[in-house]
């Protein structure tokens, strides 16, 4: 199964809203193949296993696989069918598939045909595998990561309305390709307006996270030179109570205005669900991340922290009105930088 | 010179206003004695290693030593003619004796009497080993450490007037141990009044650090009850600008107050320089913090970080008046709290 695990992150970055999937046939204590599943829409990690074997081998092989096998007619057939096709004999499963459409269905037609089955063998390393898959599919809700970068005295900014590079060169690196492992990437319109950023990912893949911009007031109206309307290098979504900023017809496919009538956030956590989109990296600014936090939306609090201070002109980091306790805290060192992870204990 | 480092560590904490010093005598490629400076007012470290020998191990010997040996009578009498009058050969120093009444002094009087005398043999390691104490007979200024404890959004209570234990245990332990780096701790009013402390170590030494309060106002005269004034377990000094409180008699040596007229850490730091006192460690709170950050007064900056956030309501803890770069940056893990250790780079 450990094989399994680590043919399942072969497809990092690359399943987007599928999860990672290993699997490894074996019989007669060797190891026949191995497979994974490579990219979002393209075929299950058990299929690609099977597909490396003749029948031969395949009959009465056991089959590791890190999720439980599919059941149902997605963008593949189901691999339940197939494996009871190749007369594979055991099936050991680490993750049951919190997947509403695959949950216990999987392994009700393997064991309905015959076929032993084995559950939860690593599966605690399975969930961690597809974290933020499990925890959609689990809660209805995505899991939602603030980051923040600030100095040693909690500052984001020199001053207001300044962008201040605070944090080293690794962290931007780190921040860089973090914001792979989310499908979407959010912030205010303050920090669109004053930053300018692109919100891209320095990672390979196809499935770039999608830009969200919360600007309730519609401010963006007059900044719609910001090269997140303008690159046209992943989606841009915005979400707004402001009609003129909704209705306003952007010129490019890459630009998508979403208008709620008095909760922006709400909004935007609703069309991600519809869009099974399990997860977001909030990079600011401080308004904003109070807003989640005050709204106990939190799941997880990446902090960068620079060695130094700024000083009491400095904009203050985010500060919620009442006392969040983390736990599962991880600490590491960027050279002179510090990244705290930490998750909230109640989710 | 290695070995006389080691050595020289082992009178760690108890060579007070000493620095710490080793020596090691070599002859024919064999180490024949090594010896420290063991404690305050007692026989140097060249005399302790001296000490071991007969005079005919001693003639044509090599002696490695930490310090430039010493030329005057203090304490202790002149080393430099103990080595002349054991006809030692030769002598290897690491570091010329930054305190005035020494520099250079030993070794001409070495010169004189024709012994070799080889200089800067791992000087920056000894250097480091006495680090307050050189940087103190360099600028004639104690070297000050500010410390702060402070929640991720950068707290240091709950709410104004209640102590709050933000940190973890690892850090209460190190805090304890770490004090007995310096040769006092300063505090002001404010902390000595909400937190009652006792500004103890937890390290066996015989020279507790001086527990100094700055008290301007004199508030403390209606907190005589405080563990700094009855506990008799450490020399209590206090700084005030308050008539009554630096003439009111305290029945105990322990304490002592001292008057200025108008800059109590002015004339704190002038009693610590007339004392030879080299080293201080700032505990708190914020404002007194405030205050020798904004009088560029701080060699090196401590923050012990909690991963919780402490929310709007928290007292914050201090951002001086304008920016400070810190280099020389030392993060460390205690369990899931962060130690940063950074110093001033105009220092």
């Amino acid at each position: 199964m450990q094989l399994a695990l680590q043919e399942a992150c072969k497809g990092r970055h690359q399943t987007w809203k599928n999860p990672l999937v290993g699997a490894v046939i074996v019989k007669d204590n060797h190891v026949l193949a191995t497979g994974y599943h490579h990219h979002f829409g393209e075929r299950h990690a058990e299929r690609d296993a099977i597909s490396k074997l003749t029948p031969e081998q395949l009959f009465n092989s056991t089959l590791y696989v890190t999720l439980e096998p599919c059941n149902h007619f997605g963008k593949q057939p189901p691999c339940s069918q197939l494996i009871v096709n190749k007369h594979i004999k055991r099936v050991v499963i680490a993750q049951i598939d919190p997947h509403k459409l695959v949950t216990g269905k999987g392994i009700a037609a393997l064991k309905e045909n015959g076929i032993q089955v084995a559950t939860g063998i690593l599966a605690n390393e399975a969930r961690k595998l597809n974290e933020h898959y499990t925890y959609f599919y689990e809660t209805n809700q995505p899991w939602i990561t603030v980051k923040q970068a600030i100095s040693l005295d909690h500052k984001v900014a020199v001053r207001t309305n300044q962008r201040t590079k605070i944090t080293n060169d690794l962290v931007y690196q780190k921040v860089h390709s973090e914001r792979a492992d989310y499908q979407a990437i959010v912030i205010g319109s303050s920090t669109a307006i004053i930053d300018n950023p692109s919100l891209l990912t320095n990672v390979h893949t196809d499935y770039s996270p999608i830009r969200i911009v919360l600007d309730r007031r519609g401010r963006l109206l007059k900044h719609l030179d910001l090269k997140l309307f303008t690159d046209q290098k992943a989606q841009t979504w915005i979400f707004t109570e402001n009609k003129s900023l909704s209705s306003h017809p952007f010129n490019n496919k890459f630009v998508h205005c979403f208008f709620s009538k008095n909760d922006s956030i709400g909004a935007m956590i609703n069309e991600l669900k519809n869009q099974e989109l399990q997860s977001i990296y909030v990079e600011g600014g401080p308004t904003l991340e109070k807003s989640f936090l005050d709204n106990y939306l939190v799941n997880e609090l990446i902090t960068y922290i620079a060695p130094d201070l700024l000083g009491a002109n400095g904009v203050s980091a985010v500060s919620p009105s009442s006392f969040h306790h983390f736990s599962d805290v991880k600490i590491d060192k960027l050279n002179n930088n510090v990244r705290i992870d930490e998750r909230k204990q109640n989710v």
